[in-house]
C-alpha cells in the first residue's frame, strides 16, 4: 500500500534543518522538550494515524453520514479513531502540563496534527473542530464557563463546532440575522438558523458545544455588533452532569462534493423559543474573538490542503514508478521494453510540479506555526507583538495559497494516473473532491486576496510587509554565497521589487479614496505575493539542501538533490510568470472592474 | 430552472456572424439548405435535449449504471432521450439524403450536437460513439460489411464503440496483445481484453458493434501491425436478423468521478475462444484508419468540454444575479442592503474568464468543423488538403485546449457557488467532475502535446504553421482598422512571433536528433500555442463584435460589448502571461528532463 502520510524525511528537514525547532526547547515553556520528545510525539500520531485514520477514509466516502430521526449517524469507525486521538492527548497537545496537556510547541502539534489530516481529513475535522472552540472559551470565556464547558472538551467528553454562516448571508457576516435575547437567569435565549455547520451534529461525545455568533437588542449594524455565545446541544449542570436536551436541532445535513466523512449541518437555534446561550466576552466583541483563532484555524485549513496534496503526490509518485507504459521520444523501437511512465519528461514535470506545491506549502505552514509559537514565547512583548505582525500578514497566503495549489496538484495526481486516476477505484479523485472545499471554507479565497490587499499590508504603516522584505532579502543574501543558487535567487529578486512597487502604487490609490479601483483585481495581487511567499520558502529549504549536499552524507543526496530540484522548479518556471499579472495590477487595469451585468 | 444549453444569440453569431455557414449553403452538397433549415434542425435538437436529455442528467449521476447477470443495466430515461435523438435523424446529421440523412455541413450537426452535450454528456455519448464507429465503417469497410452493420447503425438499431486501451497498455497502442486468428471462413478469431470501453454494454440497441484494434499473427512489431476489427455482441445472418451471441463478454464496469451515464466497461474477447471478428479494410492498417477518424472525434471531446464549461459559466451566472451578498468595498454601511454578487469586481472576474474560455473553445470548436467541411467540400483538391493540414494542426488545440481551459471554468464556477457550489444539491460540482475525464481520454492532453510539436507543426515543412500565420496576420490586418482593438491585437502579434521564434528553435534541435530535449517541454508549448489560437478566435469575434456595434442595432449592444470586455480579458490578461513559458522553451530548459527518479 502506498505510504501517503508525510514523508518523515522531509519532515525531520523542515524541523531540525530548516526550523531549528530545538531552539524552542531553549524557551522556559519548551523547556522539558529535546528532540526525541518531539520525534515521539509524531511517531505516535502518526502510528494512530495510520492504524486507526487510514483505514476508513474511503469508507468515509461511501457512506456518508445519514439524517436518522433528527440527528447524524457516522460509520462506527470514525469514534475509535478521534477515541484514539483523544486517549493519547493530542486534542491538548500545546496545552501546558497542568492542564494535562503535552506542553508541545505549535510547531510540533501542527507537525502531529498533519499525520491525522493526511490519513483522514473528514475524520480528523471533529478534532480540530474542537480544539478550536475550546480555545474560544479558553481565551474568551469565563471561569464559570470554563469549568462547565472547557474543561470536559479538554478530558475529549464534549466536542466543538462554530456556527457563523447563515443562510442569506454566507460571507457577509455583518448581515447575520440570529437574535439573542438576555433572559432573566443572566443567559440569553437565541434564534436563528446556521448552515455549512461541520461537525454539528454526531454520536462522537456526550455533548457538542456550539460556538455561535449572534445579534443582541441594542447590537449596532454591522460586524460591531456581533455576539459570541456559547449553546451547548445538552445543557449542563452544576455539578457537570448532563441535563435537558437544549432547543437547537438539525434540520438537515448537506451532501458535499467531497469530505463527505464531515458533517455538514442545518441548524436551528430556538425554533421552541428557548433556546439557552451563553455570553462569552463582552457584549459586540464575537467577531473580534473569532477573529483573533484564525490565524490558527487558517494554518489548519492550508495544512490540510497541503495533506490532500500530498495524498496525491505519493501515490501518483508511487504509480508512475511501477506503471510500464511507453518508450521516450528517442528510443520507439517497438520490441524495446515499455519504461516507467516516471521517465517521462512531462510525468515527471507533472510530480515535480507537485512536490514544488506540496513541500513549498508544507514549509510555510510549518513556519506560520513556528511563528505562532513567537507569538506566545519570545521574551519581550515588542518581539511578540512583531511575530504577531508578520503571522498576521502571512495568514491569508497560509490558506489562500496551499488551497488553490494543492488543489491543482490533485488534479496533476488524475492526470498521472489517466483513466485509472478517473476511477473511483482508485483514491487520487477523492484527494481532489475533499481539497476541493479548501478555497471556499474558512474564508473564500476571494476574501482572503482582500484581507491581504486591503487590511494587511497597509496595517501599522506596512509594518508587516517590511518585516518580511527584511527576512527575504537576507535569505537572499545567504543565498548569493551559493553561486549554484544564483539562478534560483534572482527570479525571487525581480519579484519582490516588483511587488513592493505594486503595492505602493496600490496602497495609493486607496489612499485617494479609490478603494474599489485599488481591490478591483486583488485575486492577482494574492496570487503574486503568494508565489513570493513561496519562492521565498523554497530558496530558504535550497541553501539548506545545499548545507547538507556540503555536508556530504551520501545516504541524503538524492534528498538534497530532490529539493534543488524542486526548488529550481518553482524559482525559475514559475515565480517569474508572475510579472504579467502584476503589470495588471500596476495598470490598475479595469477589465473586470467595467466589465456590466448586462454584458454577460 | 436555469438555462445552461448554448446561448442562441451567441450561436447565431457564431455561425452567421463570425463563420459565414451561409455561405456553405453555395456548395452543392448543401445546395438545398438555407439559413432557415439551419436554424430549423438547431431548434429541433435543442428542444430534444430540453426535453429528453437535460431531466436526467442528475439522476444519471445518481444512479450510475449496474452490472447485473453479465449486463449493464440503465436507468430508464436514457432509452427515451437516444430514441428521440434517432427518431430526429442526428445520428444522421451529415450523411446524404439518399441514405436517409439531412445532408447537412459538419457544422451544423456539431452546432446540433452540442445541445446534446449540454443538455447530458453521458446520455450523448451513446450517440456520439455510435456515430464515429459507423463513420469507420463507412470509409473503411466493404460493401458486406456496411449492408451488415452500418446500415442497422444509420437506422438506430446497432449502436457502436471504439476499443483500442488493453489493461498493460493505457496510452501506448504500440503495446496491444489482442491477438486475431484467421478462420476458414475468412473471418478472424480474437483472443484480448479492453478496457475503459465506453458504451461497451447497454441495453439502448439491439446490437452493439465494437470497432476492435487487434494484431495479425504476422503483424510487424508496434503501431505498424495493428489492424481494425468489427466485432458485433450478438453474430448477423445473412438476412440481416441476429445470430447467436458472440463471444464477447462484460467483465466489469469501471465506477467513475463524473460521466457516469455512460458505461465504462472492461471486455473480454475470445474468453470460449470463439470471438468471430471482421477485418476492416486492409490488414496493419487500423491505427491508420482511426487517425483518419480523430480529428472528428477531438472535436466531439473539445466541444463536449466547452459545453460542460457553458453548464457552470450559465449557472453561475444566474446565481450571481440572485444571490445578494455583502456590499462593495467602498460602501461598507451595514444598513444598506446586499448588493447581488455579480456586482463584486472578483466574482465578474471569474464570470468574465469563463466567459472567455468557454466563448473561446465554443468558436474555435466551430470552426474546425467548418474547416472540416472544407476538407469534404471544397471545389480543388488541392484547396481540400490545404483544408486538412489546417485542421490537422489545429486537432490537439480543439481537443486539449478546452479540456484544460473550461474545466478551468468549471472550478470557477464552484467557487462563485462558494459553499453551496460544493453541494450536491447544485450541479456545478457535477460538471466539473464530468469534464474531468475530457483532459484525459481521447488521447491525453500530454500526448496531444507530443502530437503538436512533435508532429504538427513539422508536418510538409511547416505548411500548415505557415497557413495559421497567415490567417492569424490577416485577423491582425483587419483588426488594426479599428483603433479601439489595438490593445487586442498587439499582444497577439507579440505572441505569435514569439511562438514562431521558439518553434524554429525547437524544430531545429529535432533535426539534430535532440529528440527527447526539444519535446520534453511539449506542455508548456501546446499551452501558449492554444493560447494564440484561442487568442486570435476572440479578436476575430472582437472584430465582428465592433461591426455589429457599427451597424447600431440596439438590442445588441449589449451582447456586442460583453464580447468585446471578454475579448479584452483574454488578450490583454491571458494571452501576455505566456511569453514566460515560451523563454523556458527557448531555453531548452532541462529542470524536468533532468530529474531523476530517486530525487523524489
Amino acid at each position: 500500500m502506498t505510504d501517503i502520510l508525510p514523508d518523515a524525511r522531509n519532515l525531520a528537514f523542515e524541523l531540525y534543518e530548516v526550523l531549528d525547532a530545538e531552539a524552542l526547547t531553549r524557551r522556559e515553556r519548551f523547556a522539558e522538550h529535546n528532540r526525541e520528545t518531539f520525534d515521539a510525539a509524531i511517531n505516535t500520531a502518526r502510528n494512530i494515524a495510520e492504524k486507526y485514520f487510514l483505514p476508513h477514509n474511503r469508507k468515509s466516502d461511501e457512506h456518508e453520514p445519514q439524517y436518522v430521526d433528527g440527528a447524524a449517524e457516522l460509520i462506527p469507525d470514525v469514534k475509535p479513531a478521534v477515541d484514539a486521538f483523544l486517549e493519547a492527548g493530542f486534542l491538548n497537545a500545546t496545552r501546558t502540563f497542568e492542564q494535562g496537556g503535552m506542553q508541545l510547541p505549535t510547531l510540533l502539534s501542527q507537525a502531529c496534527f498533519t499525520q491525522f489530516q493526511a490519513a483522514n481529513i473528514a475524520t480528523s475535522s471533529y478534532c480540530m473542530l474542537t480544539m478550536g472552540a475550546a480555545n474560544l472559551i479558553e481565551n474568551f470565556g469565563n471561569e464559570e464557563q470554563k469549568q462547565r464547558f472547557l474543561q470536559p472538551m479538554i478530558e475529549g467528553r464534549f466536542f466543538g463546532t462554530m456556527a457563523l454562516t447563515e443562510p442569506h448571508a454566507g460571507s457577509s457576516l455583518s448581515d447575520i440575522r440570529t437574535r439573542a435575547e438576555p433572559a432573566d437567569d443572566g443567559s440569553y435565549r437565541l434564534k436563528g438558523n446556521k448552515i455549512f455547520i461541520s461537525a454539528g451534529d454526531h454520536p462522537l461525545s456526550d455533548n457538542i458545544v456550539h460556538m455561535v455568533l449572534a445579534k443582541l437588542p441594542d447590537a449596532p449594524p454591522g460586524v460591531k455588533g456581533i455576539s459570541l455565545f456559547i449553546v451547548p446541544k445538552f445543557l449542563v449542570n452544576d455539578d457537570g452532569s448532563l441535563g435537558e436536551r437544549n432547543d437547537v436541532t438539525l434540520a438537515g445535513l448537506f451532501h458535499k462534493m467531497g469530505w463527505r466523512g464531515t458533517t455538514s449541518t442545518a441548524l436551528n437555534f430556538g425554533d421552541n423559543g428557548n433556546c439557552v446561550a451563553y455570553l462569552v466576552g463582552k457584549p459586540h466583541q464575537g467577531l473580534n474573538y473569532m477573529f483573533r483563532m484564525m490565524n490558527e484555524a487558517r494554518i489548519g485549513v492550508g495544512m490540510g490542503a497541503v495533506m490532500l496534496g500530498n495524498a496525491g503526490y505519493k501515490y501518483s509518485l508511487d504509480y508512475a514508478r511501477n506503471r510500464p507504459q511507453g518508450r521516450l521520444p528517442d528510443g520507439k523501437d517497438p520490441s524495446s521494453a515499455q519504461v516507467s511512465i516516471v521517465e517521462h519528461t512531462d510525468v515527471k514535470r507533472m510530480l515535480l510540479t507537485q512536490k514544488a506545491y506540496v513541500e513549498g506549502g508544507y514549509d510555510l505552514g510549518l513556519y506560520a506555526a513556528r511563528l505562532f509559537d513567537d507569538t506566545e514565547t519570545l521574551e519581550t512583548e515588542e518581539q511578540r507583538k512583531t511575530a504577531l505582525e508578520l503571522l498576521d500578514l502571512l495568514t491569508p497566503i497560509v490558506k489562500a495559497w496551499p488551497s488553490d495549489y494543492c488543489l491543482k496538484a490533485n488534479e496533476l495526481a488524475i492526470q498521472i494516473l489517466g483513466g485509472h486516476g478517473y476511477t473511483r477505484e482508485y483514491p487520487v479523485e477523492q484527494y481532489y473532491r475533499d481539497n476541493r472545499l479548501n478555497p471556499i471554507h474558512e474564508g473564500t479565497n476571494g476574501i482572503q486576496s482582500l484581507d491581504l490587499l486591503g487590511r494587511k499590508v497597509a496595517m501599522n504603516n506596512g509594518a508587516a510587509l517590511k518585516q518580511l522584505s527584511g527576512l527575504i532579502q537576507n535569505t537572499c543574501s545567504r543565498a548569493s554565497e551559493f553561486e549554484s543558487l544564483n539562478a534560483l535567487r534572482e527570479p525571487l529578486e525581480k519579484l519582490h521589487a516588483h511587488i513592493g512597487k505594486v503595492t505602493l502604487a496600490l496602497l495609493g490609490e486607496m489612499g485617494q479614496g479609490k478603494v474599489n479601483q485599488a481591490l478591483a483585481n486583488s485575486a492577482l495581487y494574492l496570487n503574486a505575493f503568494g508565489h513570493m511567499v513561496i519562492g521565498w520558502r523554497w530558496l530558504e529549504q535550497a541553501i539548506r539542501a545545499e548545507e547538507g549536499l556540503a555536508r556530504g552524507n551520501a545516504v541524503d543526496s538524492d534528498f538534497y538533490r530532490g529539493k534543488l530540484q524542486a526548488a529550481r522548479y518553482f524559482l525559475t518556471w514559475e515565480v517569474p510568470g508572475c510579472h504579467h499579472a502584476l503589470t495588471v495590477l500596476e495598470n490598475r487595469d479595469a477589465t473586470c472592474l467595467d466589465m456590466q451585468d448586462s454584458w454577460f
